[in-house]
């Protein structure tokens, strides 16, 4: 059993359980946090049914009716929910270490957000969504300025928000493209061939660039994005695509401080392949005009590279002529301990472009000044992202501040971790290579199959987890998640493990 | 002056400014609108400054420094906007007759959906947006069935959602590509081969298919949406795109009773060409899958063409085994005087795929059963859409129902569509080819900088109206849009009309 087995653990787990049903003993919860978790947040899972349970299942019917449903998981009551629980229909409260995809930043139906809710000056930014780009509403600079830009990454001061994280990518793309064309023209004047040819999709108009991208990479899944997504062949199958570079990415061995030669050495391989990509495909006509990187490849399974690593990506996309844009929709808003995954490789100069979603509720991306587009309609739709996204993002900022939550994340991903590497320590036949930054961790499994059952078994006794890759974990709690959570998922994991093992 | 030329219309037209101010004699507003009118909208445009004013100006100056600012036209000030009147920050109130790129069904601040922002069980709705292909709401199955479905297409039982028009296209291309492959394979289990090499963008697993699109369109601007539009360079110049078959889209004259030969031999042509690109393709080893197409070609210059001609397209689709994906994303819900743009062909079976955005407040597509995708995760992302546009969505159903929308929408656009033609009667030299369904009308003016001139003096006597094309205006109003209002703005135009002569 666990608390025989990691005897270091053993007594935290233990009072921190107790300190959260006796807060008064409490060590771990500090009195700001106390506050806000009596608030809205329950006192731990508790379980019904399996999962998904009759409701579920009766719902999942019904909708398969009116759409594919293989996805669907179970049904929630989104009403019930709170915090760091989700509540599903059949009356099964779970610890949620996946949030909706790492896309709820401070857990369900928090009380800041609600209260934004009932503000009535707020009512006509939900019911009157505007056409950002042609007429926005007055406080919108102001509100850009309050929200966005208060986290904008270094060297930024340039946003422009989309409707999700794929519109984000296809944009940031497009002005990488139109940046890289007016660069090598030397002036931003079309000629009247380049005009008239785009119209028709033919070059010089629309030329034959490319973005070059990692293996195990996911950036989307628009036609543009999904050129450079590599994860999983369901995503990509039987869908036209371009012809882009795509290189290795670094496949780290652990514990890292083992290998720290080997994975040098593996870092400079990928290296030198994406300098040879670059040079092929110039040499082929495509010119490489961004290079399109994850900080750590999420959807492919949590893979992870040093500073070093990026510093010289970086550095090579300077020397070839290339846009270096960071992909931030999975890593960004606060899940590694700081806001920005890129913030840990300590660089003043991180990037060209960095794009965003999920966690930050609207979608969009930072760019420096020369990445803007010279002129308008070049990055337009119609909505171009939500004011009341940003609205819900302003608030979420406001709380990330208040109660100090990324030194929150900082902390209880370290509760996480240390857990990971006992759990690996003690179950090494089934567990390798717990990894992770903040909270934003994950741990191999021996094999797929034993994945998903340990998905299915930690799921029916209360705690939500994601798969990613071909056979990790990954977890992806809120921002709120705290050491006694990280406690509490603990000692379920390793109860599925002993029974498993 | 207006009043002294139209003579058939005068009366109307006075009769109706004075009925407005006078309710009591009022013959063009039924007892129901009238109700709805007096409890939200304004009685008339009020103008303050010429548009953009100085606090205008001032905004564009300050959110330059955050994004390009090319396309703004004003900022505005939607709390004090009302109904079909949208007022800027610098005081003025506009009839708006362009409603944020056609995207607003009923009207600004409509009482209705304010009621909705305050029931508290809708709270939980806007602050927990769910993942909604993996862990939906417990309402999804019946607001989808009470929203979406109850405008579904002929033929259609299912849909999915997205976040943008430009998603949804992007989506239902994806759909066409993935049936067309298992069509052609004979059933859905693809090789290794075909797993191996989707994951490297290589072929046989990313296929070279294609999408047939026409010379005008406009389907967004997303990669492969991108593809797929042929309006203006702007939108395309410098960006890579796909060699894919453009066909010519009839370019009818007018009047169509005139012309009813000259225009019958010029949509026979196009088809004919349409077949022609679709063995041309076929014979290049790049298959069309689908054919995208708008009932009416909106951004490309509002390009109609005839029942007779859909009918015939979606024939030659079933003839070649293409699919037949109609974008209804600027045409659909209600704007032409039936729910959407295709029932005016007057057929069962109208199409494969029916795409939708802009005015049905979420993006999505409706397919038929054998469009949907066999396996899960082949189309999805993080959100899938967002329930709390459904439930605006659902909200807005209710509305044009409850007051006869579709029959106010047909009223109204006679009015706008007579009063254009009588216009152009008069001032042929810059005005011609009125044309229109519903309040969807458009009007070519006799240059582009004769066009943006209207434009600007329009807006400043208090009218907002939207090119499109090389020099069209197209009307864009809300569903609430009355014959009042259509005579209010043909008054004015007449004004500007009197002074450019």
């Amino acid at each position: 059993m666990y608390t025989h087995s990691l005897s270091a653990s053993v007594c935290v787990c233990v009072n921190v359980i107790n300190a959260y049903f006796f807060p008064l003993g409490c060590r771990y919860v500090s009195k700001t946090a106390t506050k806000t978790q009596v608030e809205f947040d329950y006192n731990g899972p508790s379980m019904k049914t399996s999962v998904p349970g009759p409701r579920s299942q009766e719902l999942t019917k019904q909708l398969g009716d009116i759409q594919n449903v293989g996805a669907v998981n179970f049904f929630c009551n989104y009403e019930e929910s709170r915090g760091n629980y989700l509540v599903d229909v059949d009356g099964n409260r779970m610890l949620d270490l996946y949030t909706q995809i790492s896309s709820i930043p401070i857990g369900y139906n928090h009380p800041a957000l609600l209260k934004l809710m009932t503000n009535p000056n707020n009512l006509s930014t939900f019911v009157n969504r505007p056409a950002l780009g042609i007429l926005p509403p007055e406080n919108f600079p102001d509100k850009l300025t309050e929200s966005l830009l208060s986290v904008a990454p270094s060297g930024m001061t340039r946003v422009q928000t989309m409707a999700c994280g794929s519109c984000s990518n296809e944009n940031a793309f497009k002005s990488m493209f139109i940046w890289y064309k007016n660069k090598e023209r030397g002036h931003s004047t079309p000629s009247d061939e380049d005009l008239r040819t785009s119209v028709i999709n033919q070059a010089p108009g629309c030329p034959d660039l490319s973005i070059l991208s990692f293996m195990g990479s996911f950036h989307g899944r628009t036609m543009g994005c999904l050129a450079t997504t590599h994860s999983k062949a369901i995503h990509k199958l039987d869908v036209p695509t371009f012809d882009w570079p795509i290189a290795p990415f670094p496949r780290l061995q652990y514990p890292l401080e083992e290998f720290s030669r080997e994975n040098a050495q593996e870092e400079s391989r990928c290296l030198e392949e994406v300098e040879d990509l670059i040079v092929k495909w110039r040499q082929k006509g495509k010119p490489v005009a961004g290079i399109v990187v994850e900080p750590i490849q999420a959807e492919g399974g949590d893979n992870h590279a040093s500073p070093d690593f990026f510093r010289s990506l970086r550095n090579i996309c300077r020397k070839h002529g290339c846009a270096f844009h960071v992909d931030e929709v999975q890593t960004g808003g606060g899940t590694t301990g700081k806001f920005w995954a890129h913030e840990h490789w300590g660089v003043d100069d991180p990037a060209d472009i960095v794009s965003f979603s999920k966690k930050l509720l609207t979608g969009g991306y930072f760019q420096k000044d020369e990445l803007q587009p010279d002129k308008a309609y070049r990055i337009f739709n119609t909505w171009m992202g939500d004011p009341a996204k940003n609205l819900f993002l302003a608030e979420v900022l406001n709380v990330i501040r208040r109660e100090n939550l990324l030194e929150e994340v900082t902390r209880s991903g370290k509760a996480l971790l240390n857990g990971l590497y006992e759990l690996q320590a003690q179950y090494s036949g089934i567990l390798s290579r717990a990894r992770g930054q903040g909270t934003f961790c994950a741990i191999d499994i021996c094999d797929d199959e034993t994945r998903n059952r340990i998905l299915l078994k930690t799921r029916d006794k209360g705690v939500i987890l994601g798969g990613c890759g071909d056979r990790s974990i990954r977890f992806r709690p809120a921002l709120i998640f705290k050491e006694y959570h990280a406690h509490i998922f603990l000692n379920i994991f390793n109860d599925v493990l002993a029974q498993l093992k």
